[in-house]
């Protein structure tokens, strides 16, 4: 396909605000054109009538395939992740229809959808290609030897734990650069990200000596095409289980310029009740710090600009208080760009944009 | 088999000093039976005719299998790493004959012995084994959900840079402890040491979301063996490539001890000429600190306890020299392991020791 692909979301009798959270994620942010969701169970609505604030409006549900068909629909985004990462049953018709119909399908899911014999033979018949989301290319550089486009500028977001909202500052932010009026593109490492720009590499599921060199790719690749690229961080680097995710994002991208992101509600790290997460200003210090032992002691060394937290939790008085208890702890700007709207985003575009000029 | 295996090694026309790194590491180091080497180019020679210094005393070099064969072979090894990979023209027919014998193969290559289709037709007729040295487990936990059993201390070497001799400090240091009177276990985190030890998990190719999980499963398992447990390091956290694997090994291991490696020659970064090495003094700090950021603050904290330096490429004062600088610039106690001998190692082990005394 030339240009932006039309999306239909695959969300069979699962549209909802806590089932569909690629589809939400897609609504609300990707760039390209979405025709319909598909779940007869919700049929005749528009989107925004099941998500609220008005995410998704304009686009309307849709009983069948064949309807969304009738809109002009080149790919088919599985918009859901059911635990367990299975294909549910349902999904599976619509699937084999829209690859035998020669639908381009993207999913995040682990389980894959040409493992499915009937789907595979679907897929054949409709000359049909299947996008999955996790996989990584087959060959990835070892990072270290590209260097990006001169007079760009690379901002990474990092957080206290995996799972408090870096996706979404990150694309909060390069919202807000563009509306600043800066050339600015969302770097996906992760499969909801994937789905939603519809390209990216998962950078969890690359082997460990590749992860440094599939983000350093990403982001010289970007950087052709933007002076901002704004790259989506994984996990943190005090998390037992996915540092290794963290810092080899953190060298690969070789970032300017940082973004701490924090769910203001969360004290222990996710999955590790014993583990209290580290306080802000202390986070700050462990980035910087990591940032630069890649670097020659000589480099620009990458900077914390500004504190992005998920307040979604708190009430609204706790949630300013967090974000002006953020900014007392480290100095920094501080918002929530998702609670406070643009206003919230622009802040922290604008801590970037002052850091860039400060050089 | 049952207990220790006897191997040969298969080093057809390439048993050299630069060539067969894997087949002397092997020959220094291993807990198995090494019965013969095959390079029909040398026969009839003792292996440490060959290598010099004594090692492989004892170990025949023999014109083909057949000969090993009739000492008793249950493993062959792949002795030797070319450049890219791959299988030699001249190893296939060797590993055929293997393989239709019914006699497992070991490789660390990265071309896989049965992608072969005549070495995968032998294997079948012979009902042999292959054993991917550099190929994970299938399934690995994450990283963070196992406590490892009480009074068990782990040490992990870290570097300056990728290959300053960790594997090799690891193994001399798990044999001094052995002479000290400790229960003490070498775990193989690369393909060398897998070969070496016969078991272990090549990390640099574990997908990184299991790095640290796969640390972790194998310090626990060998804590059940072991009171000691000495974990080969990876790359470091300042190589722009690598440290990623390096970070998820030392968050997933979660060292008592750490024992800093370097290579005394090398003074920027192996591949990365532009890139200085830090200063050790530096190290020790980068190093104590990533230790601590998975760990609940109260937690006692990994302390670097010694140096072990390369001093291969130096003359022997300037060896001397370094050993002393290395002393003077961190204040820790240094040897190298290789030069001086038993007595290098017992020295880093005596600084083991004592710290463990310390608590």
């Amino acid at each position: 396909m030339n240009g932006q692909p039309r999306v239909a979301l695959l969300c069979e009798g699962l549209f909802t605000t806590t089932t569909a959270k690629t589809a939400i994620g897609a609504l609300r942010y990707a760039p390209y054109r979405i025709v319909a969701v598909v779940d007869s169970t919700r049929e005749g609505v528009d989107a925004s009538a099941v998500l609220g604030s008005g995410v998704g409006s304009g686009v309307p549900v849709v009983a069948s395939l064949a309807v969304a068909r009738g809109l002009g629909v080149d790919v088919l985004l599985v918009g859901t992740a059911a635990a367990g990462g299975r294909l549910p049953a349902s999904y599976r018709p619509i699937l084999a229809e829209a690859l035998a119909a020669g639908i381009e399908v993207w999913s995040g899911l682990h389980e894959r959808v040409l493992d499915d014999p009937d789907l595979a033979a679907a897929a054949d018949r409709g000359g049909a290609r299947v996008r999955e989301l996790r996989e990584p290319p087959r060959e990835l550089p070892v990072g270290g030897h590209r260097t990006r486009r001169g007079g760009t500028r690379v901002v990474l977001t990092v957080g206290s734990d995996a799972s408090v909202g870096k996706m979404t500052a990150s694309l909060e932010l390069a919202r807000a650069l563009a509306r600043a009026g800066r050339r600015a593109l969302f770097v996906a490492t992760g499969q909801t990200g994937i789905a939603i720009a519809g390209d990216g590499i998962s950078v969890d599921a690359v082997i460990s000596d590749f992860v440094a060199g599939a983000a350093e790719q990403m982001v010289c690749d970007a950087a052709e095409q933007a002076d901002w690229v704004i790259v989506e961080g994984q996990g943190s680097l005090t998390h037992p289980g996915f540092s290794a995710v963290t810092l080899g994002l953190l060298h690969g991208s070789a970032p300017d310029d940082l973004v701490l992101c924090h769910d203001a509600s969360r004290v222990r790290m996710k999955g590790h009740d014993d583990l209290p997460l580290r306080s802000l200003d202390e986070l700050v210090r462990i980035y910087e710090t990591a940032a630069a032992w890649s670097r020659h002691p000589d480099a620009e060394p990458a900077r914390v600009r500004a504190v992005a937290l998920n307040t979604a939790a708190l009430a609204s008085s706790a949630a300013s208080a967090a974000v002006a208890a953020a900014t007392t702890l480290t100095g920094l700007p501080a918002a929530d760009p998702v609670r406070e709207g643009s206003a919230g985003a622009d802040r922290i575009a604008r801590a970037l944009l002052m850091g860039a000029h400060a050089g």
